[in-house]
C-alpha cells in the first residue's frame, strides 16, 4: 500500500516491548518513541543530560512532602554527585529530611486513616505517612537551641541552611539533603522558611535569646539573583511547584535587570501533578515561563505530568547509569558558603546590593 | 532518645537509594517503602502477584489511548502469557491496535502543534500522537469488508472480536492485542464498540450488504456475567476507568444475581488519574466499589494514581522478571471462543440467557 | 505615567464587584471579564446562545453520575425547552433517571462512608450519594418486563428509549429526562448501554423471553451520522466526556464520509474535569477535535473546567433569565421517534444505510 | 411499593429545578440536596455563616492568581464587611493587587498564545490573562522606593504591609486589598513574600539606600501564634492551598505550644483543585489536618474541589444576600496595627517573644 508522505509523521511510535531484566535506562531508552507522560519522563532524561553537557548553573527546586516521602537521599544523590548546583527547598522538606538525619523515622501509614485516633495518639499524618509528633517537638528545640547558639544577626536563608548542616553533620554524620548540601558545598535557599517547622524552630529560638532567629529572605532574592549575574547560562528542575519553582525563575528575572547577559534558563525540566487551567504558578507551563522571560525563547525543556514519588526513583536510577562520563567532564561552579558573603567561582555574591553588570565601569 | 512506642508507627519509611544498573524489579522494591504513588505502584506488583497465586480468572480493562501510545505490544504480552485471563477494551484500543497489526504506524508529534494544519494535511491528533486520516479509512474500509463477509447475524462483540483476530492474524501474522487474544484464545469485550472506529466500520458493512454489521452488545452482558457464574472467583485489573471498569464490575454484579458463590472481585487494581470528586466512575475509589458488592469486603487492592503510559512501562517489566514461577504454575481457565456460544473449562457460556446457579435442579 | 499601547492589551480585566441580590445571569455577567474558569463559563453561556441563534442541531452528550447527581431536571429543562435537539448519554444516567422518575430517591450520603457497613445494608454509594440495592433490583427487574413486552427484534438505543420513555410517561406521569424527551420527541442515544443497569435490565429481559433484549448500537451510528447528512450543521454541548462525547464527534465524522456538506460541529461546549495529558478523549481539548475535522476550523468553542454540578445549575438558572426570546426564534428540527426508522423534518433517518448525499442522481 | 427504611436513606436528592431569576443566595439554596461539588459549593455558605455566628478569628488564605484574575474586589468586600479578620496571602496576589489599584490594569488574553510574540512585546501571561512588564518594573520601582523611605529596621510583613496599603491609600485613593486592609485595620501577613515581585521591590530598596528592605518573617510566625493565643478560637478559609493555608494551621499548631486553650480551627473551609494523592500540602485534606492539630476534632468544615474564579463569585454574591445580620451581630476582634507592635482588643500581640499562656503568673 503506498502512502502519501507528510512532513508531520516522520517518527513512528515504537511500541514498549516487555523484557525481563531491563534496567531503568533500558526503560527510559523504550520509552522514548512512545506516548503522553511516558515518553515525556524518557525525555526529561535526554534534558537533565543536555544541562549536565552544558556550561549551565543547574537550579533544583523541591516541593511537597518528598522527604517524608523517602526521597530525600535521591536529593542529596543529586547534591553530592553534582547533578545540581543549587537547591531551592521548601522548609517542610529540609525539616523531614534532618528529623531522618538525626536518627528518626518517617512512617508508613494509609491515607484511610481514623485521624482522630491519630491526634490522640499524637501522630501527624501527610497522606499515607505518619511521624510523631513528640520527635517533631524534639525537632524544634534543636532547631531553636541551635538558632539561639549563633551570632544575633540577620542571616539569609542560604547562610543558616549551611551552618544547620555543618551542625547536622557534625552531630550526626548521616547522609541526607542538609549534610550532603553541606559537605559539597551546594548552596540552598529557602524563600519560605516562614511557612514551615524551620521556621517554628527559629521563632522559638527568640525564646531563648532575644534577637536570635533573624531569617533575611530579602537578602536570598539579591543573593540568587546575584548568583545568576555572576553565571547568567542557567537551567530549572522543577519538582512539584510551589514556592521554589517561582523562586528559580524570579532569580532569573530579578537578575536580567541588572545583567543584559541573562536571558532566562537555557533548559527546564519540571515534574508536576498540577494543571494550568486555574492560574496557579505550580501548574502553569513552560511555555507560558517563556512570555516571562524566565526561559529562553529556544530553552529545551518537557514537563511530566507525574507524581514525583514514581517518576523521580525512574529518572534517577536511568541517570546513575549514563551521567557518570557527563558528571566526570562537568565544569562545575565552585561555591563558598561558610562566610556571611557566599562567593561562586571565586567571585563574591552578596546579599546586601545587587551587582550592576549593566552599569558602566568607573 | 527513649521513644513512647506507638501502634501507628511499626514500618519506617526507607529513603530510596539511588543506584546503576538497577531493574525495573528491584526499583520496585525499594520503592515498597516510599510514599505516595510510587508506593502503590510497589504494592500493584505485589497485587498482581497475588492474583496470579491464587485461583482467579482475572480481568483487565483498558481505556484511554494506550494502544496509538505505544502499550498495546505490553496488553499483547499479558494475554500471551496469560498474566490475564478476559480483556474489556473500549474499541479505539482494538483500532488503534489494528492499525499497527496491518502495517501501519502511529506517529510522535507534539501537543502544540497547529491543529488547522493538521486537518489540512489530512492527520489526526491524539494529544500528542499523529495518524494518518487516509489510513484510518482504509481500515474502516478494511474492516467493513471483513464485517460483510461474515454469515449476515448478530454477534458479540467477543464472537466479533475473535473473528477478526483471526483474520488479522492470518492476513499479518504480525503481534498485537487482536492476534494475541486470538492465539491464546482469550476472550475480549468491547461493550461499547458502537463509540469506536471500530463500530464505523461494522456500520459501513451495512453499506456493503444489508443485514450484515449486527452487533450483540446485551449478550455480551449475558456472556460476561456467565463466566463469572461459572468461574466465581475474579480479579480485576484497570487501566484508565471508562466503560471497562465499569463493565468488568456489572459481570460481577449480574452474576451475584443468578449465583450466590460470586461475591466481588478478590483482588483489584486500578492505574487511574481520574478523581473521585465529581462522581464520575472512572475515578471512583475501589472502596466505593464495595458498597456495591463489585469487591469483597476483604479483597486486596490498590489505586495507582499515574499515568499508565509510565506505569505500566515499569510494573511489566518488573512482573517480567518476577512472575515467571507464578504463570507457570497458574491453573489458566481454557476457553474455547470460536463458536457462537464460548465455553470456558469445558463448559458453556451461553449469551442468550444467565446460567442460573441458584436455581433448583430439575 | 504614558503607556506603550500593545495590541495584545486591549480589554481590561474587570474585578468582579460582589453585590446582594444579583441573579445568575448577572453574575456571570460580571465574569465575562475575569479569569480562569470563571471566564469561561460566562463565555459558555454566549457560546450556547449562538447556537440557538443559529441554524443547528444541538447534540447534549452526558457523562458522570450527573442524574443521581440531582442535574436530571436540569437536562430534562434543556429538552423540554428545546435548548438541545439531541440527547447522548451514559446508560447509568438514563437509569438514574428512570429510578427517580418512577418515584423513588437517591440520598444524600458523605464520601466518608463505611462501605462494608454500606454493603451489608444493601446500599450502594456513589462518592456522597446513595441508593438503595433493592430499589435497584426494582428497576432492572421493571426494564426486563418491559422489553421482554416489545416484539422480538433488534431496536436501536434510540427506538428503545423512546419506547420506554413513553412507557415510564404513561406509568408515572412524572418529569424526567426520559419522559421530557418522549413527550418533546427529541431523540436519545446511548452508545454504551451495554454498560449500564438499562443494559443489565435487557439481558435480564431474555430470561423472561427468548428473542427479547436485541439492542442495535451500530445502527445507532448509522442513524446519527444520518442526522448529521439530514442537517449538516450541528453544535456540541458535553457534560464530563465520555463515550457520549466522543459519539457525537463520530456521528460528524461518519456523516463527512457520505455527504460533502458536513464540516465539523459549528460550535462546541465542553464543561470537563479530565485533562488532556494523559491521551483520553474525555480530557480531550476542542483543539485536537479540530485535527480530526469533528470540529469546524473556526468553530467558537469553550471548556470549562469545573464539576457541572456548580457549572450547570449556574449555567441553566443564567440561560433561563436570558435564552427565552432565542428559544421562541429558534427553527427547531422536528422529528419522529415512533416508528422503528425516525424522521427528521419530514425525511427519513435510517439505521441500515447511510444516505450518500455525495452520490450523483440516478 | 413497601421499602425497607433504612438508617442511611434518609435524607433524599432533591434535583436542581431551573428557574428564571434566581439569585446566588436561591440558587446555593436549591444546591444543598445535590451531589458532588455543587453541595459542598452550599455547604460552604453554611459553614462560613456558621463561623460568622461564632466568636472566633477568621482567618482568609489566599494562593493562586487571583487578584490577577479579577477577584481582588471580592477579597476586599470580605475584608471592608468583616467576614474575615486577618488575611494571610502569597506576594503575587498582594502585588497585582496593587498593580491594579494604582490605576494600572491586567488583560484579557488566550491561554493560546504565542509566547515568543508575548516575550517579544513585553507582556507577561499568566494563563488567559495578560500584563505589561513596563508597568511591573514601574511598581517594582514604586515599591522599591517607599520601602527605602522606611526606617531601616526589620519589619514583619504585617507592619510592612499595612504600611504599604496605607501609603497606597494616600496615594490612589482606590479600592483594593491592601488599601481595605488598611482602612479596616485587618492585619495581612505574607510568610513568602521573598518568593514574588513585592520581595522583588524590597530588594531593590537596598540599592536605593544600605540597610533598607529587611522582612522579619520569623516575626510574623511570632506574631501570628500570639494572635492565636490571644484569641484561641479560630477558623480558617483557604483558597487554593500554598504557604497560606500551612501558614494559617502552622500559627494554631505553634500557638498551642504555649496556650492549653488552643485546639484548633473550630471551622475550616477550603476551596481547592489540587487533590491529595501526592502528598502536597495544597490537596491535603481537612480529615489529615485533624491528626496534626490543626483542625478541632469535632471541626465543622467543608472542601469544595472548584476553581475558585468560578466558586468565589457565587459564594460571595449569595453570602452578601445572606450574612448582613449575622454581620451586623459579629463581636469582630478589633486590631491596631500602626505600630511595629500589634494589639487585638487592646492586648499586645508581640513578634519577639511567644505569650506564653501555660506559664505560671509571678
Amino acid at each position: 500500500m503506498m502512502k502519501k508522505t507528510s512532513r508531520f509523521l516522520q517518527t513512528p511510535i515504537e511500541p514498549f516491548a516487555v523484557e525481563a531484566g531491563l534496567t531503568a535506562d533500558e526503560i527510559l531508552s523504550r520509552m522514548e518513541r512512545i506516548s503522553f507522560q511516558g515518553r515525556n519522563l524518557a525525555t526529561a532524561q535526554h534534558v537533565w543530560q543536555k544541562m549536565l553537557e552544558d556550561d549551565v548553573t543547574i537550579f533544583l527546586g523541591m516541593a511537597g512532602a518528598l522527604s517524608a516521602g523517602g526521597l530525600r537521599l535521591v536529593v542529596a544523590h543529586f547534591i553530592t554527585n553534582r547533578y545540581i548546583d543549587c537547591l531551592v527547598s521548601t522548609g517542610a522538606n529540609l525539616y523531614h529530611d534532618l528529623h531522618e538525619t538525626r536518627g528518626q523515622h518517617h512512617y508508613v501509614g494509609s491515607p484511610h486513616s481514623d485521624d482522630a485516633a491519630l491526634a490522640d495518639a499524637g501522630i501527624d499524618r501527610v497522606y499515607d505517612t505518619l511521624a510523631s509528633e513528640e520527635e517533631f517537638i524534639g525537632n524544634d528545640n534543636w532547631i531553636a537551641e541551635f538558632a539561639a547558639s549563633l551570632e544575633a544577626r540577620p542571616y539569609t536563608t542560604r547562610e543558616f541552611l549551611y551552618l544547620l548542616g555543618g551542625h547536622l553533620w557534625k552531630t550526626t554524620a548521616r547522609d541526607g539533603i542538609l549534610t550532603a548540601a553541606y559537605r559539597a558545598n551546594v548552596p540552598i535557599f529557602c524563600p519560605a522558611i516562614a511557612d514551615s517547622s524551620i521556621g517554628m524552630g527559629l521563632s522559638q529560638a527568640r525564646q531563648e535569646r532575644a534577637g536570635s532567629g533573624y531569617i533575611d529572605v530579602i537578602g536570598d532574592i539579591v543573593e540568587s539573583a546575584n548568583l545568576v549575574i555572576r553565571r547568567p547560562r542557567t537551567a530549572s528542575i522543577v519538582l512539584g511547584g510551589g514556592t521554589p519553582k517561582n523562586f528559580i525563575n524570579q532569580a532569573s528575572v530579578q537578575a536580567e535587570f541588572y545583567s543584559d547577559k541573562v536571558g532566562g534558563h537555557r533548559y527546564a525540566l519540571q515534574i508536576v501533578t498540577d494543571v494550568p487551567y486555574f492560574g496557579g504558578a505550580s501548574g502553569s507551563t513552560l511555555e507560558e515561563a517563556q512570555s516571562w522571560g524566565k526561559l529562553a525563547a529556544d530553552a529545551a525543556r518537557i514537563s511530566v505530568h507525574a507524581d514525583a514519588t514514581i517518576a523521580l526513583p525512574i529518572l534517577a536510577s536511568a541517570l546513575a547509569a549514563t551521567a557518570g562520563p557527563l558528571l566526570a567532564r562537568r565544569q562545575i561552579p565552585v561555591f563558598t558558603l561558610a562566610a556571611r558573603v557566599m562567593t561562586v567561582g571565586g567571585q563574591t555574591v552578596p546579599s546586601d546590593r545587587f551587582e550592576d553588570a549593566n552599569a558602566p565601569a568607573v
